[in-house]
């Protein structure tokens, strides 16, 4: 089959691979929609980061680059390995795309996004969504009903938004603000108006303002350039500060803008991946007794997210601005995100277009 | 009445000022003890830091500079205001020492130390520790019955590391790794391990280390000389990491210490005041979903933090290194608190002495 591998930095290529094979407990998935993620990016330009490097196999998976990437997607079952009894052939489904230590604990409570050794499907092995088909343990394939494959593809940052806002602990009737309007922004926007809070939004770039406006997924749209955004935000909640921010653009000056913003015993979530370390003003985060939270993944976020998908509660077509077949994945896909990245959202790639 | 009245940064004098006046609703209190804080210092090297300069007074207390210090402190009543009628004359007491707005809710439950405008009786007006007398609102006032009063001026520092703690969600049998041995990190290893905790600490003064052995406080007293003090606690939690962490010394690597040592999901509580803004690994924080939490001052911890003392769990004796008169605050105690700090833990001062 055709897929789309990692060899080294700025080296992915669509070649031929084998396909998979349809172990015991496994389901085979023929692919429709695979989304480019920042984390692709990164491992393109700065690479290897979550994939294993040549020569440095991944201890659950035993796999190293050349690898297959993507963890975005969405597809159809084509066959259930032995055991699988509970899917039916041509089902919609997504991937969680967990790689773990065999006997991690997997129910729906348990953090098995922080177990060590974590590593995802489409980074650290067992193939990926840039490819035509994939065989996924039965555990990590959720059924998505009547979701339209595109955009079912989506789910997945999707429940980053959902796994964060659990983590906030925030709930209906609070006031978020959200910084940064690129894909993962805009996501977790949509999914917290869908749970109620009411949601602002900061954005320098015009157009990505645009598209968290024509999205509308925030009450408001703050440009730190028309005066500060944490006074405003405070304006907005009779003197008092938002709930709860979310940090999602690993820029500082967005960092220093949200612990300014948040309330006294307000929550600050970090859901952007830094490159870099971060300067924190500890002072006003000790005044105001402020959390900083990181957050990564999702652990049992997806049940929930499917079904605000499902009950149209978050509507995920706006956010799809790019179509792609798979040999156009670096040329068009990562040279859009890399130099044009404020024309797009979500770029999703086809493996048959 | 004899007071020591801070002036402008450098300029602390010990002076005759008014007697403080019995308003209805007051406790007049002789004051016994009254110990030096970090606070203190601070605002005589680089203050006005809480203190309300000459010229600007406080919103609330409506007073500035000059103004009598100290809000570590015990006595004795000597006299109730009109209407109080729940504490006797003779009864040995310790002062929460709060300046809030009029109306704040100050129930055990409410977050009153988050309230707009707070300040502390000792640094914002309202009298201070550092004189003979004081006169403070009931509410502010608890009995401590037969702890001793060179002890009871301990107990303010105890609560804000039973607030720290509170603020940690951590509970007995959990491992916390205290960054720092000064009087707060040894104040709150002792009631850690009062709590039920494990304590290990880190530390790198020689007298600080001794201290804190002494004082029998910790499990195991870490030096990051010996060796990596993240892989250490790993090692003495089965490869887990730490529970929590609390930062109490304001030293870059001390806090990436605490988020190196924290284990998957942990939390890091900052109890210390920061001149400056703190370097992050964001990173890790992110990837463990650490916890980075700020905690100040307290909030309905008084009442615990007493019984502590009262049942014996906490023996605050050892941690009382010198008692000096109010003649020598400056000579004498500042001087050791800036130029020999670590042969000090607590320096009481007596305004009798």
């Amino acid at each position: 089959m055709r897929a789309a591998r990692w060899h080294a930095r700025g080296d992915v290529r669509v070649e031929e691979v084998p396909d998979p094979e349809l172990a015991p407990g496994t389901v085979a998935i023929d692919v429709a929609w695979c989304g480019i993620c920042g984390t692709d990016l990164h491992e393109y330009t700065e690479g290897p980061i979550f994939i294993p490097a040549p020569g440095h196999p991944h201890p659950v998976s035993g796999e190293s680059a050349p690898l297959v990437i993507g963890h975005e997607f969405s597809g159809v079952v084509s066959a259930l390995g032995e055991g699988v009894d509970d899917l039916r052939v041509g089902e919609s489904v997504v991937v969680e795309p967990y790689i773990l230590r065999p006997g991690t604990p997997t129910g729906d409570d348990d953090s098995y996004q922080l177990s060590p050794d974590m590593n995802f499907i489409g980074l650290g092995g067992r193939g990926g969504g840039l490819a035509e088909r994939i065989a996924v343990e039965r555990r990590w394939v959720h059924p998505v009903g009547d979701v339209p494959l595109d955009q079912a593809a989506l789910i997945e940052p999707l429940a980053v938004g959902h796994h964060a806002y659990r983590r906030s602990g925030a709930g209906a009737g609070d006031v978020a603000l959200v910084g940064g309007a690129g894909p993962i922004g805009l996501l977790l926007a949509a999914l917290l108006r869908a749970e109620g809070l009411r949601v602002l939004l900061t954005e320098v770039s015009e157009a990505r303002k645009a598209k968290a406006r024509d999205t509308g997924v925030a009450e408001e749209v703050l440009d730190p350039r028309d005066g500060s955004v944490a006074d405003r935000v405070r304006e907005l909640t009779g003197g008092r500060g938002a709930d709860v921010c979310f940090e999602c653009s690993s820029v500082q000056p967005v960092l220093d803008t949200l612990v300014d913003a948040v309330k006294p015993g307000g929550v600050v979530v970090n859901v952007s991946i830094w490159g870099h370390r971060a300067s924190l003003d500890i002072q006003s985060l000790v005044l105001k007794e402020v959390d900083l939270r990181g957050t990564i993944g999702y652990a049992g976020d997806h049940p929930a997210t499917i079904r605000l998908v499902q009950e149209g509660k978050v509507d995920l077509a706006p956010f799809i601005t790019h179509r792609i077949g798979l040999d156009e994945l670096v040329d068009v896909g990562y040279d859009t995100l890399l130099h044009r990245t404020e024309t797009a959202v979500k770029i999703l790639v086809s493996p048959t277009l």
